[in-house]
């Protein structure tokens, strides 16, 4: 090789030694005679410097320019106190090249590497090659590498075998839409790109596999919002003769180490992991993913103002509403501003206002404590828990927009007043989920999570009298707010499995034509089976605070879902098309 | 869990042992009293025992049929010396079961799991999911996890890291036929799925990774031949600052350590790996993969014919032909019908015929010997280096009939004369070989690897002069007569990159838009760089010793490109088409 020393590795004990060096030129400072060069390779950066009486190598450390790159052989030597760099692993050393060669030049970067600029996002993605030669964008790819070789050590030192699936598989019109892949062999026909390998991986405990996992690609061609890729990576993994417990302990543990291991330094805020009930989670946050690094939990203050006279109130009750309030400590002051933003929060998640009661001193800062009994005031504040400087905000509306535009306006407090502490990592299971959730408009029961999910046998029964209230067996994962990740304990057996999809009307033929498959393995001795899907890209941006999915991805579509990189999609000949059986329309 | 211990791990220490065990019935056997029954998991089989004083254990055991899934409590006891079964690890113990509770019933496969017979491979298929059952099936995916594990390490354990680079990327006219994806967000567009992730990798130098690999999917959508799968497992990885050596090195130290430890304990035919250069591979094996498992190497018998008055020979010397020969040992005395396989072999390759001389005691077997002088038949012997015994068979034609007909030859014998050891593992490097190709047809140079591959600095002169004969940086793996894998040391910089792309007859706009993303980073201090691509599938071939790739695949397609598991691809609905702006044509 033509290096033989990484630059990021020198240290002082290396004094002494010469050393073959490459790498980019970080910066380079060219004092006439003396020229310093900060070289930079994937381990680091270390300092070179050039005296004119190297002379070869003096000239070509005079003509490099920044990001040229460069090989060189010379001698590392201890600065001289004075010079000693405390804010760099190798400040301690510089390196005395005997020889230079410049392998590359280089053209000016359309934006600075060497320091931490803000550059627009398009740009960065079209020079993702660029960008990633920033120290700090660089350096995420690695920690991933580093996570995911965590996980697989992780799994496989517990018995689990990888296996890889198919990503050619057949279309099936569950959850978001299916990427599709023309059949040249078979004109007219077509593949479908994974949503994820859930039925493979039913398959694979049929098949008597025990413990599977799989870094897996998945695929949802959905409409892009923040935060949404086409593909992405998921820790897959199945897992027979198991129950809940089996699988959420398992990567409960998993979720543990990473957080110890590469939280840097983070304390994992509550472990083991807060269990949270679906109902109490709506009731509390709104919101089936609660960010617990916080509180400003619901309060219901319904029987504090059961026989009020002020009527947003009286119809919200009498509509079987809710009336709900949020105590935020010491806000009693919030400026006129504060107020009217937290409102048209609230009404973005479709309440039709925000009242609040602000309880500062003897004083009262409430435009509905006109229309209020003053023991209904302290009933509220009673409920509340106010205290002294607390404000109270309060909404009523039927249940499901209490709980969203609630929902909102915790969330906006939790940004505005600094709640979501970056330096925390706050994991939550949440589970009791509805199995089932009824769609008026296609008159049809649907899975709430996946049609595969098994329910409590408990609740069988109801499957026949009252569909809504049978308990799924699934478990989500949540992190700082954020789902990163869920499963379920299967459903094992045929009969189960085609009453479930028969509520969610899907005939017998098409079942046969959709899950066939999976509907036939369940005959051949199906063992007790649950799994999990953990997104890789989530947990990622939580390891290293990061509110954008593309900076933890090597290469990462644009948020329109095209590739300012390679210039993707784009058109491709009629001929080829011809051999799809397929012709562009209109 | 509902077990607490693998019936394959049970051993003579354990007795006494309570345990839970869970798996499939794999054999019953009902002696109306004692039922026995071995029960298989993911690690073996043990044998239960049940007396019928064990009244509900024997009772669900009883009912029980093969592939059903059972739950086991029971104490381990040894076996008495008389029924101990020394034909499996656990056969010095057994389990008396004081519970057994059925967890799932199962039809009857459809064919035998606990007995290895032939079965029709598109049956398998449809049923992988008990075809991975039978434990020699199983096993081979046990073992590609272990082999892709120790593959991840010893890469890591160097500083590499897994990049995971996109699948939806674009398309390119290179190679084989790209898939397509159509784009919604598009209509009318296309994603295509990577052949390859060569393009993102040599970013990934260019962004100053050094030391990359992945574990890649990759896609191509050929027209189906054996051992040809539509989407392939590749180890690919790449380096910066390094030359051919580095990569060799590093390589041949990988595949090394993986046939040690995964080679079944079989030799490793020649470490350090053999190196053998393009031209003379041809000459010597008429291919640029030989089997190096055995001998029957090529000789060049046109010295022996030069003055020949044989037409054969004068006619193919007088057109630039080659008359070239095989020695096989002791097979003079072949019969007839072996002589017309060989020769049908060689029609097959494009040979005319087969000419052969045997040399049995003083008596010449040979139909062309009357044709030729006793001198001439002489020289052949010597060249030919034949014995009394042995066959020696010619063929007379153009250079690249003679070695496609003779390389089919040697392959035959190879087979027929059993010399292809499946207890070998014989690697060899090929190098040396031409950077580009005339395509007469389309009047163009084309890479004879791709057009990334770098060449030999002292061939540059030749672009200008003589094309053909410049050597390209590039390596061959191969295994046994396959090739598993290759790669180059790549063209680091715009204008050569350039240059190449031009003499495939790329135009500067066609180069900027199929390229412009690789030839922009060119430009941006591109360091020495050089990789490899080396196949998953064809490596775990080799290791379990299976002509079928599908062998190696957990759930493969049928070798025609369609998949009897999942039956697809299949046709979708209008409107889903529509959306991507596409109409499926006569």
């Amino acid at each position: 090789m033509l290096k033989d020393t990484y630059c990021g590795d020198l240290r002082a004990a290396d004094a002494g030694r010469t050393v073959r060096l490459a790498g980019w030129v970080h910066r380079r400072r060219d004092h006439g005679g003396l020229i310093f060069i900060d070289l930079r390779d994937s381990h680091g950066i270390v300092q070179i410097v050039l005296s004119p009486d190297q002379a070869e190598a003096h000239e070509a450390a005079h003509r490099a320019r920044t990001e040229w790159v460069l090989a060189i052989e010379g001698e590392v030597r201890l600065r001289s106190d004075a010079t000693i760099n405390p804010n760099i692993p190798t400040g301690e050393v510089e390196v005395v090249p005997a020889k230079i060669e410049v392998l590359a030049e280089a053209q000016t970067p359309p934006f600075y590497i060497n320091e931490p600029v803000e550059v627009d996002e398009q740009l960065r993605l079209r020079y993702r090659y660029l960008d990633l030669r920033r120290p700090e964008a660089g350096s995420i790819i690695r920690l991933r590498h580093e996570v995911v070789r965590y996980i697989r050590d992780f799994l496989s030192d517990r018995g689990f075998i990888e296996v890889e699936t198919p990503t050619l598989i057949k279309s099936t019109p569950e959850g978001a839409r299916d990427f599709l892949v023309p059949s040249r062999m078979r004109p007219g026909q077509f593949f479908a790109l994974p949503q994820s390998p859930q039925i493979l991986k039913e398959l694979l405990m049929v098949a008597g596999v025990e413990k599977y996992f799989q870094l897996a690609r998945c695929y949802r061609d959905e409409d892009f919002r923040a935060n949404r890729v086409a593909e992405h990576t998921q820790l897959d993994l199945e897992m027979s003769f198991v129950d809940e417990e089996d699988v959420m302990g398992l990567v409960e543990e998993l979720y543990t180490g990473i957080g110890q291991r590469f939280g840097g330094g983070r304390p994992l805020a509550g472990t083991p992991f807060p269990r949270l009930d679906y109902f109490d989670c709506m009731r509390r946050y709104g919101i089936d993913r609660p960010d617990l690094r916080y509180g400003l939990e619901f309060v219901d203050i319904a029987d504090a103002v059961r026989r009020s006279e002020f009527k947003v109130f009286q119809d919200a009750l009498a509509n079987d509403g809710e009336i709900k309030a949020i105590r935020i400590p010491g806000q009693a002051g919030m400026t006129r501003r504060e107020i009217d933003a937290l409102t048209e929060t609230a009404r973005a998640g479709g309440a039709k206002g925000l009242a609040y009661i602000g309880f500062a001193g003897s004083e009262l800062r409430s435009p509905i404590a006109k229309f209020l009994s003053e023991s209904e005031v302290n009933a509220i504040r009673g409920i509340a828990g106010a205290a002294d400087g607390d404000m109270v905000v309060i909404v009523a509306d039927r249940p499901e927009v209490v709980a969203k535009s609630l929902y909102e306006v915790r969330d906006a407090l939790g940004n505005s007043l600094g709640l979501k502490d970056p330096n925390q990592l706050s994991f939550a299971w949440v589970t009791g989920f509805p199995l089932l959730e009824w769609r008026p408009d296609e008159e049809r029961w649907d899975a709430t999570h996946n049609p595969f999910s098994g329910f409590r046998e408990v609740d069988r029964p109801l499957l026949d009298t009252d569909p809504g209230r049978v308990i799924a067996r699934q478990y989500d994962l949540t992190l700082n707010g954020a789902e990163v990740g869920g499963g379920s304990i299967r459903i094992s057996n045929r009969a189960d499995q085609e009453r479930i999809l028969g509520m969610m009307r899907h005939s017998p033929e098409q079942q046969r034509e959709r899950f066939g498959v999976l509907l036939d393995a369940l005959e051949f001795g199906a063992p007790p089976m649950g799994g999990a899907g953990l997104g890789i890209d989530r947990l990622m941006m939580s390891l290293v605070g990061t509110e954008n999915i593309r900076d933890v991805i090597a290469f990462p579509k644009a948020s329109s879902g095209t590739d300012p990189l390679m210039s993707a999609p784009s058109p491709v000949d009629d001929a080829q098309l011809k051999e799809l059986g397929l012709r562009v329309i209109g």
